[in-house]
């Protein structure tokens, strides 16, 4: 058969990432959990109708389809041909797909909320670690399996809730050693008001889809989208005040009042990212006026949090608050904040700037040498002691060279080489071998355990 | 739209269920790091050849086949027109479909040393703990999605590997409290011997279907299958005999070697199943010569763990020796031996015998009451402290009714409740009642973390 491959974009992961990976989500975890989140899982597979419609035109077509069971079986070719001729008509494709990979975690969630709605406890606080599939191109960093990592309360429309986002990415950057990481913050009530002053309300998609990529074309740019998008130079002059305002939070927070207080929206925009900029315990925050993000959803507070400058890597999370959870499933009335982690960036600007400790990439701590039949299984006897105390260890698995023992331990980073022979078998003693050091103690059999406790 | 639902056969897991969950991968998970196994992780999607014809004709048809990206596009219409009908014609799916779902971990496995059997040092421990798809019928204690969880060494033929498995296997068992787990062992080699007894090794998987279903028929269905199958009087009776070996595992150890040992297969079978057993510190291990196993890649010991007898489950585990992982994939020459937990029915086990300790379905251990807006950024401040000290609290979202507190506390099975309000600011102290006892007490601010740390 042809020489087995991976699909595009996709990915194993051997040991080291793993471990890797397991330190980055476990610190996220553990301070989800220290804030009173819960875990939720959903299945990889959703109904195609749960799914569809949920991410626009582009995004339907980024959804994964699973083949309905049996279509492909030659006893269905009856069936099948029907469902085909129905799909090339365009008029269903329910009788080829049914099911789909999930494409977010956000959907799953409301689906799982609007299910189990008379259930739930609200506020419910839930995070979600799971991967997620999507049908890009695959290109660097970008893969077509890839783990999202989620974090909301729903059913609250406390400002605390943001708040507490706010402190969540603070401890886990923190906790990572991303001492630099900054939090931009931001209002789609600001962002409203703004447009409000700019030709109304009616503005604010134009406007935010046109500030949006301030980072990545400049004001000047900008500007001539505005003008594309039908703005007026008085409108996009206001706009460019807008995107000018710099300073500390306070003196941000100053000129945005002047700018924008007098429309009611805006009055209670900025009250809420006062608020918010005084009670989160986070002295990376930054208000940032001309962060907008993409998504539509959001209605309040907006984040986005972005690596150390030095790295370049943009963003590594973001979130907001949004009026409507689960209205797209006819339980109105759940409205939501929430925040994301992009764990395989977080992963990329730790590599970079080799912020994950040794310890993390730690396997077995000692490796028994094979001696010889008797050797070994007395070695066995001592690993399993040693095993039975919590010490990882393992025994090479046959009597060879000693050359090839010791190659086998570097290979796989193992740290400590035990040597127990037939003279050591007697004496009750072995030679302890640190690899890295290449150090040998004499270590008594009864010390040994100790030896690897100290 | 229509009501949300699942798709069939699969499930959401809640808060609770999450947490029991990875208590059990955890205890396994941790016994397998204890033991010198690595991690590995492969992605949900594979090439579709990759898994063909691996499982047999039944398997083939169970796999969950994805939809290439596109098909359904009406872009593409033309271009699926073609795919379409040469499925029909039954000449290629690769059109409609060349990527597909992992229907079990051992594929994926064996693709992966496939590629990289160059830069794998051997032997290879892995272990790996993913969900996997197939698209069975779906009935009680059977989904469409669940996890696998399977430990192998690869490359080595030695037989201290099995030795380290059943050691696993007790280890896992024990820690989850199953005492009375049973760990049962077998040889291929044994079966191998019976068969060449009773006409030959061609009669070998005719002889291992029919035992195979002792437990389920019994002694007289399975002579009437062996006699359908054209086994004759004399080689049945044979069989019979080999069937009701009974006694301890020393007193059927010398019954076997009675009956087998004077063939090559036969005499190798029942060192290697002497060897194990003796050098396996299991206690719980049974040498049982009726388990056959159906898979026919076993080419060893094989093994079977079942639930404690009170409960009526059956199988929580398997595995055996193969010779050959990657053959399939055109890499010959790395036998192992590899076993797997089931860790759905581990689950509803521990569920049943109620040996899920109390703090594993524990979450958030404090709330803070919402006592006014000054009272709450008040207690907002205590719970970041307690956070900080690793504590997982949370605070109510809003001031409201008290009784409306204690009922989202009880819900949550949060089990203290902490109550500041402006008098006990003053004083600096609080009250905390503890939610399982009824009990309140008066707790010092400066005691608080101690309290709780106790």
């Amino acid at each position: 058969m042809a020489k087995p491959s991976l699909p595009q974009g996709t990915r194993d992961f051997a040991a080291d990432v793993v471990r890797k990976r397991t330190y980055i989500l476990g610190a996220i975890k553990n301070i989800f959990e220290r804030y009173g989140f819960e875990p939720l899982e959903t299945p990889a597979m959703e109904n195609l109708d749960t799914l569809m419609g949920k991410y626009g035109e582009e995004g339907d077509k980024l959804i994964f389809k699973i083949l309905n069971n049996g279509i492909n079986d030659p006893k269905n070719i009856e069936k099948s041909k029907a469902g085909f001729e129905k799909v090339l008509e365009g008029k269903s494709s329910s009788d080829l797909t049914e099911r789909a990979l999930k494409y977010d975690l956000t959907i799953p969630f409301a689906r799982h909320v609007a299910m189990n709605h008379g259930k739930i406890t609200f506020p419910y606080r839930r995070y979600q670690v799971q991967p997620v599939w999507r049908a890009d191109r695959p290109q660097k960093g970008r893969y077509r399996e890839f783990t999202q990592c989620d974090v909301d309360v729903v059913g609250s429309n406390a400002l605390l809730n943001e708040v507490e986002l706010c402190n969540v990415y603070h401890e886990v950057f923190i906790q990572l050693g991303l001492i630099n990481y900054e939090l931009k913050i931001n209002s789609r009530k600001i962002l409203t008001a703004l447009a409000t002053l700019c030709g109304g309300a009616s503005k604010l998609i134009d406007i935010t889809i046109a500030i949006d990529k301030l980072d990545k074309i400049g004001l000047d740019k900008v500007k001539e989208e505005l003008l594309q998008r039908e703005l007026n130079e008085a409108q996009i002059s206001i706009i460019e005040k807008y995107l000018l305002i710099t300073g500390t939070n306070e003196e941000k927070l100053e000129q945005i009042t002047l700018l924008l207080a007098h429309i009611e929206t805006g009055k209670k925009g900025i009250e809420e990212i006062t608020y918010i900029y005084k009670q989160a315990s986070n002295t990376n925050l930054q208000i940032d006026f001309t962060l907008a993000r993409g998504l539509n959803y959001y209605t309040g507070i907006i984040f986005e949090a972005k690596a150390p400058a030095e790295v370049k890597m943009g963003s590594i999370g973001g979130g907001g608050r949004y009026d409507d959870l689960t209205g797209l499933f006819d339980v109105p009335g759940i409205p939501g904040v929430g925040i994301s982690f992009g764990v395989d960036r977080i992963y990329d600007v730790l590599e970079e700037l080799k912020l994950f400790p040794t310890e993390v990439q730690a396997g077995t701590t000692a490796i028994f040498f094979n001696m010889g039949e008797k050797e070994s299984l007395f070695a066995f006897s001592m690993m399993q002691q040693l095993r039975g105390k919590g010490i990882s260890c393992e025994l090479y698995h046959e009597f060879s060279k000693i050359h090839k023992q010791f190659s086998y331990a570097e290979k796989k980073k193992i740290r400590y080489a035990i040597i127990i022979g037939s003279k050591e078998m007697e004496q009750n003693y072995c030679l302890v071998k640190d690899l890295n050091t290449g150090l040998q103690e004499v270590v008594l059999f009864e010390k040994l355990f100790d030896f690897f406790n100290k």
